[in-house]
């Protein structure tokens, strides 16, 4: 029997328990925190140096020179010509998919001249370097690979680095072939803050990158809110979340199922259901107890949903969605008839999963939207990773001869109210010529 | 005599000058951060009586209840009507004209639909509630209200919330003027640190907001950093930049005070002038002796350009761009002729003010274009604030009942390949329906 929790949201007490389910706090070691500005700071002043002897001691990795410490771009075509065709044919496509969905992202520049011969626009370029950081070992995921690295390169970054840690020299064959699909231009066999510091402050063989984008450990996440403002970072991912919907309808299998691929991520993922019918939620629970036992990450899955998992009854799905929009799930799952009328209603998500048949996994690998995605609540401010990540706009202006006479009359009245007056003067120049 | 730096690109040590010349480290006070710390966590424990205590402390505000920290909407209309009326004029046709041009920003949801039926897309939201922090006293201006509020309102932000402080009770018209322009709808009166808890965790009277924008003082910047994930956050700016490529065939004196115009806004700001033509570059330093003495805030713009400023001769106008592109300018003055053709070349800027007519005092005001503008090079990652930074985008993938056995299959395949079965199986399961 596993013991997951069970509201009604007629409890009296249910806001609190709902605010109470949600907590979860990023801790934020502050000793982890201290090792990692002093690898920083290291390998800032040592460069490639630090970076050997980092990659010494954490990965077991005695490199005399940073070329031990990379990979030729053909070690990575020949990791994808030596996987077993059904497993290169599934990430081909699922690679095609991402790409075409993607493809939709792209930004471009627009302009508009006004009636007095003004100019104003807009101009979007794309990032010259990015780093991709994989993270070693079992958390490694070809999935992740894929997901990074095309929006960076259908937005038109020049070069995609990829760092990844090899301890004691293990290569991960799945993650070298993803790299290849996705056209990772260079690999360094490097992790942990000694990797993201030498892409954010560059080294004497890593250049410099303007972005470092992916999942990583404790110290990974720590290095990149430090260097954050020298590049820029994506986000910094709390435990993955799914939150189901549903009328009651759906083989509660089916449900049971889907509960289960966020619950084996790990012990921390969360997996709530919502449903009106409350003989539904019986089914789905003893759906759970039935199908756990043949599940090889049962004892992942279990703490999961025992600790931060939960089915709750609810009134109707008019108060299913409101409480979806207060929670901003990751991943949001509306199992019900006329998916498309409800998903309309849905204000804070990451993804949206439509309908009986769209359980989450196929958008963890192959519908074509990403799946890196706003965890913890904030969805409420924040995007799916996308192409326009990796683009970025600068503003264009060219005023005519008459716009300066306008245009300076109304910014000299304002810059002298703020007590700017270069401003103000700059202006006034180029009204009188 | 004011002694500001002068390069020449043919100098054999000119790339480490142009590194010393950019070197700005943002220092984090630590002693600042421990405060900051604690005002936070009181404020997200105590709610109103602690924001209270601590506007009794550091605005010096005596407030027995919240509702004597917060502003009536009719007290904004109020400040507007009393300008005078060249004032107002201005403020509302430089609002227009930023609305006009951020109109142009909105994004709008998209989907399609493949041959299977499948349907994939993204759906476009606004961000429910925003704060917009506006710092009090000097620092306090008027075309940054209409800038940072402009955009949240075009994005469709259906609650703007605005904190001021007003140390010893000094409030500022103009600003609450502009917030009036723009919409703005409620007012406290509340700043620093406490402020940003407040609209980071809400209290019994400060609702929660899912974002927090404007500028402000170290503590300010300090207090965003640390809520941010709570709620997003706009950049925290470094000292404003200003680079200037001319031909030297503009007015030096127009030159000059452009680099003025951005070395009044405070000691640290940066001010470099690129040209081709020495003795241009000699009749610009010509300029900037004479028209000195003549500044109000003669004072700022010396400190600024001595330490900080720069004029240098570079071989020719591509290598002017490619310079520019490395230092990656919060604003670019491309003083010469043919600005468009110049401006296709440049990779990473904040703003382009194109032609010998675009002073950059312009964008600051009125040319519709935002003036919060990414600096200290983070331009090579980042945007101008916009009205993209108050919507959000949510996968949507509905997938057909033959797109669930063709997707299904991949997705089974890749998950297996990762070891997460109950992926795997979720999938699975939809395909035998």
């Amino acid at each position: 029997m596993l013991n997951i929790k069970r509201y009604n949201t007629t409890q009296p007490d249910f806001d609190a328990q709902l605010v109470q389910l949600l907590a979860f706090e990023g801790a934020q070691d502050a000793a982890i925190d201290h090792v990692v500005a002093d690898i920083l700071a290291d390998v800032k002043k040592r460069g490639d140096a630090a970076v050997m002897e980092y990659s010494q001691r954490f990965d077991r990795l005695s490199a005399k020179s940073m070329s031990e410490l990379s990979l030729p771009k053909e070690r990575l075509e020949e990791a994808l010509r030596n996987l077993p065709a059904e497993q290169r044919d599934a990430l081909e496509q699922a690679a095609h998919r991402v790409r075409t969905y993607h493809d939709r992202q792209l930004m471009a520049s627009w302009s508009y001249t006004e009636e007095d011969g003004t100019m104003l626009g807009q101009q979007i370029t794309a990032l010259d370097r990015v780093g991709l950081y994989v993270p070693g070992g079992k958390a490694a995921y070809p999935s992740s690979v894929l997901m990074n690295a095309i929006p960076a390169k259908v937005a038109g970054v020049a070069e995609l680095i990829m760092v990844v840690p090899t301890p004691d020299g293990q290569l991960n064959e799945l993650v070298l072939a993803a790299a290849a699909v996705c056209g990772v231009d260079r690999v360094f066999t490097i992790g942990g803050a000694q990797a993201v510091a030498a892409l954010a402050y560059g080294t004497e063989s890593v250049p410099q990158v303007d972005k470092i984008v992916g999942p990583g450990n404790a110290y990974v996440a720590a290095a990149k809110r430090r260097v954050f403002g020298v590049v820029g970072i994506d986000m910094v991912a709390g435990p993955s979340e799914i939150l189901v919907i549903c009328d009651g309808k759906t083989d509660p299998d089916w449900i049971a199922m889907d509960l289960f691929s966020q619950a084996e991520h790990d012990e921390l993922a969360q997996s709530i259901l919502l449903s009106p019918d409350g003989a539904f939620l019986d089914a789905v629970a003893a759906s759970i107890d039935r199908l756990l036992e043949d599940m090889p990450r049962k004892a992942v899955i279990r703490e999961s949903l025992e600790n931060r998992g939960a089915l709750i009854q609810v009134k109707d799905l008019d108060e299913a969605v409101r409480i979806a929009n207060y929670i901003a799930p990751e991943h949001l799952e509306l199992s019900m008839d006329e998916p498309e009328l409800w998903a309309k209603k849905i204000k804070h998500a990451g993804a949206i999963f439509m309908g009986r048949m769209t359980c989450e996994a196929l958008g963890d690998y192959c519908a074509g939207p990403n799946h890196v995605l706003p965890t913890s609540r904030t969805a409420r401010f924040s995007s799916p990773l996308g192409v326009y990540d990796f683009q970025k706009r600068t503003s264009l202006i060219q005023v005519s001869k008459q716009g300066a006479v306008t245009l300076g009359k109304v910014a000299a009245t304002l810059a002298y109210g703020e007590g700017l007056q270069a401003h103000a003067r700059s202006a006034e120049y180029r009204m009188k010529s």
